[in-house]
């Protein structure tokens, strides 16, 4: 039962049915989704204990939240209660050429004012074996930035191991902003994953010779990258997803773990996608829970991949996947024949 | 064509389907809503020429929201485009004992957040033979104040007749904070309109004998509501909605236009509610639509009422009866017989 | 095993969802309709053996109509294929002040285009012991006139029961039209069934003292139009059904059957509406079941009551009830209690 | 923290949407529902801490009703998984004369073929201060018997109270058998809740001078069934909930709590419905919390039955109010006006 | 008019729209299907009579099946009304290396309860003129098995063509149970039809060389496989699906038919899938059409193979496509482009 | 400004959801489409300013059609309001092999049924830029040729642009009279629009060597095709779209612009199709727009098929996509990487 504390923030996510753009919308599907909410439902799914912190108005899209994360069993006896409003955002799912597209709503939510004062992390890391932030978090606001800080000193002192998504948003700081700030925490962090953007964005350390818009991918420039990070940060560990956007309708999916100045390329899949948004919050779900929980670096990068490239299938930024399903494509079998 | 502006906000309305309340959504119905809108959308079915101006923001929701609102013959060609939300709205449908709810997320949304700088009053209002405003507007922040303020005293200048539903809205102010600015704004209108509640709470003027909840109407104490407001503020008329709510299924609706000294009841209807969210504003919009084109006072105010019988049974803010539809009612046929 | 042959057309039904106006539709829900189909399947509920003749046009939607009459068990070896479309129509589900609309796309259907030669009645009122039609019918065109005058001079040679449905519809022909027409065929009807208006608009016979749009009912009236329509065309049976508009929402609902000079009113039932459309049909196919196997009078027209009283709450023109369903309902049993 | 132990069965529930019979379904809406699990969500709502118990398939409709459950903060630590299926109902609205229809596939559920060596008891009831089965239970099969049996005697070794719903079910067994297993089990119980056919079918004792159908009250007739069931099993506390089925639209609800030798009516509430089904389980579930949580037993009698009221009026057999909801009720506004 | 009798269970089938998956559902969209129900609604879409023979429950679920197969012009009247439940199952749609995933609920059906007194196969049987069972029946219990047994002896005895599809279902027998009776059944059959794993599992005869899940497909192998079953018992024709699942989203689909000591393989077809479940019974349909239709082998095997392709593009078990349809495309129009 | 005036009809358009046929319709989502006003929507959302000019019925479905396109910005005001019924088509989805299917109901439509005094094209062209017109507008009825005519010299007179999209609809009128009618029309035509099969159906022009079902396409071909049309009609520019239809799930697309006495081919686009009915006309929106705005003829046509690439992947006929989009594909980005 390893307790990991995910910080962050959740949002409500309005979707319109189908293929329909928001500008056509008469409706909404809603669910909801964060990148350290999407990490701790995986973490339940597997069977972990993970805790989700945050801040959450008083009204009843909050309690919607709560009993929503509580059907995935996700604690949220720490999650606090006050402040405006619930973000939200509009994801309306692109098609071939056409891309996927996201409308933020999330100003002024509940934990982008939260304060530090809201936060007691003596008590929230009590047992916590693992905390795991992305750097969306410090992008909310400078109060952010600083109850991040303090929840990482806390794990420092009681030597809880620290992950963090790199998960660069340029709508909430600018690059210069971004390097400052995550520059600092880097320092905290024992497990550091980005995907092709976030390095060169959030650290400025960027893969040589690599154009992501053609889907082209430099297995050499991405240990470059990692290496960089680790003689930088002194993180232990950096997992780098590889994502090929052939287009808005199949994308390549694989990436790579560096750990003890080894790198380790998983298998890629070719992966028809169902709903990609929410992808790569399940790679870091799927890696945490192997990094707990399985010992072979290479199988470790098998998991977190495979159990992400099953996430591109479903609909809704949490995965919905079991150990057993991910195990199952890990030993090769993608033919998704119909089970009985 | 008689030009009317209507200024105000416009929010997205999310509804579950049916009797759903929020806190079991899987997904919202997605209209449009606002107390000045909903009146614009009334005066264009009617065939007036009514503007509608705001600000929203650069996003496809504003884009959505202007798209709706052309497609109802509605100008917006005043609205200003920027900030940084399109204010939101829940609404869950009560039935029998159990109230409507409506959770707002209105807060920080563009208009509230305009300055005055943003409208030229002066190129607003050209042409304009009325300006619509509610208590809502200045109730959305210290700036919306100022706007208002300035639009009032422009129309003054220009000759434009003000009409102006009080509607108390506790959630945006205090009553005190209320009767201080909508006490020097009742100089500037000509009509003045108001539910049960609002003179109370806005102008701290109140119908003796009268327990809503209850659901008493008190005939004499009305007549005496609208004459001290006239006397005190100098508007030429005033129109007050008395609603008998049942339960949130039926309810008893019929108002009061007092001119002249005179005080004009409508017809009551009992209605069987489809949604009752917007049903005083239709109301205003057919007051106005009969205050610039039918002459009888009488027969304005059962305009007026008809209009908003039929709203409630239609579902969103927006009323969608033609002329033929009211005038249908208001000669007594209410039978519900099937159109063929 | 009574062969009952209904004859007349049947359309394509759209309905936006809920309470929703076709103004403000961006859907609808399909289901079919028509004034002899929706008796046939009341007969094949209760287990007797229609048939259903028509023209429908030899595409998917008029597969659909024959695949959807064989799911009831009416026999559609009759129906003729050919002629250019279906005919559709709109309805808009009222409530309480506000009227159910429906707006016809019916013209140049395929029965309404279709020509003599292409009904065999020799062929298809074999074995048959009743025909059933309705006032819509001849109203289609000139040439249903003709086909409707030979399947009736057929059903007069062979001894077969002819009922009759007056079913005035303004949108199709005039009054003058309607009574030139019905009163020939008036000859050939065994059983003539009207509403509180087909009486006055398709034979010119009208009950006295009675308003209609204000619910009154008066007894006396519809006896003296019944003997009067009896007297008239030597009609068996006159059944004539009593419709009390509340409001869209709330009707009453009873009936007069008229036979052997004596009149039997059945019981009056307050409905909450749940479809009113199809109303009148259900009480035609409750009549024509009892007429062919229930003995009493009284109980017939009961029968016939109970059965369309339910059918206004069944979405739909057809009923779904079984001879049960209406069984417990003529019993009493009318208070809902939950079935288990 | 009250800890309440609920036991039975719940079942997959299938609607067809709106008013759609099932013989007219193309869908389903799925929620879940059990006589016990609904009185646990109920008490979850009001802050109590419900644990339910029963046995589930090893599939994932077993996981979705725990993952229901715990959404709703109710404990399903002790469900035993195993068996072959999850029982499933179907409901169809009625409305008006037409009856709701419950269409019962719950044999061979995993509960209903559990054994009694599933459940330890011991453990189960550990800390627990209250227990609660209804009449359901032991009808699913002999084992269900034996197993709340033995359920029954640990309480008593515990002290624990326990609370009977009577809730007969036709379906699942005779009245002889329920007459023979429930009177041995009402030893054990404290508090009896029983509705006005219960009582009579399960125990053999009726209200003189009542009939149901019809819709009539006995008040004095109810006292008496109590007082026989007092006295005859010795519970300290019995409940009856006196529903007037005025139709499937509109029924009167209120009840009747008789406690040391004095009987309190509550209001009576007339109540539009929304869905009906559940509204009984919702009475208890308010009940059981006014019995913990509030002294004066008119107070507990008028929570029960404006809890329930407000489930009439909620899509679902779960109960989603909150106690201030009820209060409000309680306290006598049940006008219905919108909340904003 | 050839009269083919089809036998075994058809079963409510539930999916959650879209590609949600159980685990998610909210709701479920509701179709039929069962391997020779799927056979018999095929037959009837090119112009066959199929009769399909089964016992369902008398409620509205086996009531919907009824009317839901005659809407096909599949005769039902040989259907058996008793038992305790409708089968259900449960389909989500995977998606890339998502598999498909069928969750049964069938135990306990009311077929598969049935007794071989319940069918009277002189009378069933009489003018039929072929017999089409599958694997599946024998595998839902020992009675069944007797009752199929039953059913080949009397079509033996009246000269009837058997075709039997060997569709093995590891969860409802073992392979040595389905081995000892398949074994003796296969005695009686004319027509065998297989997939690449029944051919093993049912009667242990395996291509060599041939590795499913990595799809790839050794012709010369399922040659080996149909003579040793034609060899083994005497059927005259054997027919083999070769499906190539490359994902859950795109399958290879073609097949072979061995007659006359001759192989005839079919054109493969690369899908893209719409729903899948289903596909192999639309092939029986298209093959059995074809034998009794057409007289050239390598045409029997392309319309079956054409037909089933089209089905995968199709929603719901049921294909949907006319002999024109399939036509279409056996002639080499798979281009997609639009029909006017 | 540019005013743009494109007539033509504009039919509901109704479609099952998903990927279900007519045959298996329980309802339809509502769109509204036709060639023209598709034209014109693509117009208006490039900042033009198009009229789209016809008749529709006085009912509430051709008050929703002129909602719908003022939505849009698309004016309104010349459309003549007469005549029966609005035109309705049916649109079922194709997938892989299974081809999308157009059933249409547009015979009798107002606009096939309109005179030539319905349209007064002087008061409509006045202003005017360009006239858009398709094939499908003459084959109409023989009223709408001489309508055209009309329109067409009147815009000779007052030198504006025509461009004629040839669009043969082999369900509205023969080879030989499209021939006859288009030849004569061809005199007035600036800017002639052809797919792959038009040319050949409406001037008798083919190009040689191409198998469009086996979607090969040859550019020298089309050429000669190009030329051909030039020097017989002398229209100034010709554009031709080459569809190479893979499947009904995956189509290869791009399209020449012939001018100057050049050829200029656009990139090809393999796209994964969403809704590929209203593809042709986005081509020509964007066509439009770019002879307009865009300078130079390779861009001209790229950005053309670039609108138009986007289109396959929009749900409904309209085109939804910005100028922004459309440059964001023609610099090559179709790489469908989410926008955040």
């Amino acid at each position: 039962m390893s307790k990991v504390v995910c910080f962050g923030e959740i949002m409500g996510r309005l979707c319109p049915p189908g293929y329909k753009k928001v500008i056509q919308a008469t409706g909404f599907d809603l669910t909801f989704a964060g990148g350290e909410a999407n990490v701790a439902v995986s973490l339940a799914n597997y069977g972990l204990s993970p805790s989700f912190v945050s801040k959450l108005p008083d009204n009843d899209m909050g309690l919607l939240v709560k009993k929503t994360l509580k059907s995935y069993d996700v604690n949220v006896d720490d999650v606090v209660i006050g402040g405006e409003r619930l973000g939200m955002y509009y994801v309306e799912k692109g098609a071939s050429q056409r891309p996927s597209k996201v409308i933020y709503d999330r100003k002024y939510s509940a934990i982008s004012m939260a304060e530090t004062k809201d936060f007691n992390w003596d008590h929230i890391l009590k047992d916590a074996e693992w905390f795991h932030v992305t750097g969306i978090t410090p992008a909310l606001s400078d109060e952010c930035v600083d109850i991040t800080r303090e929840a990482l000193k806390h794990c420092k002192e009681k030597g809880i191991t620290v992950s963090c998504d790199l998960n660069y948003r340029k709508n909430l700081w600018s690059q210069e902003k971004a390097q400052s700030v995550m520059s600092e925490f880097m320092a905290y962090v024992d497990v550091c994953i980005a995907n092709e953007e976030d390095a060169e964005k959030v650290l400025g350390i960027s893969a040589k010779d690599t154009d992501i818009t053609a889907g082209e991918i430099n297995h050499d420039g991405y240990i470059e990258v990692a290496k960089e990070i680790q003689e930088k940060y002194g993180c232990k560990k950096v997992a780098i997803t590889l994502r090929e956007s052939y287009s808005a309708s199949v994308n390549g999916w694989s990436a790579m773990l560096f750990t003890d100045n080894q790198a380790y390329f998983s298998t890629k899949y070719d992966i028809q996608l169902v709903d990609r948004v929410g992808g790569g919050d399940s790679f870091v779900g799927g890696l945490l829970y192997a990094l707990l929980r399985i010992d072979d670096p290479k199988e470790q990068i098998e998991f977190a991949v495979a159990a992400s490239c099953l996430k591109h299938t479903i609909e809704g930024d949490f995965n919905q996947v079991s150990i057993s399903d991910v195990q199952t494509l890990m030993e090769g079998d993608g033919s998704g024949r119909v089970q009985r």
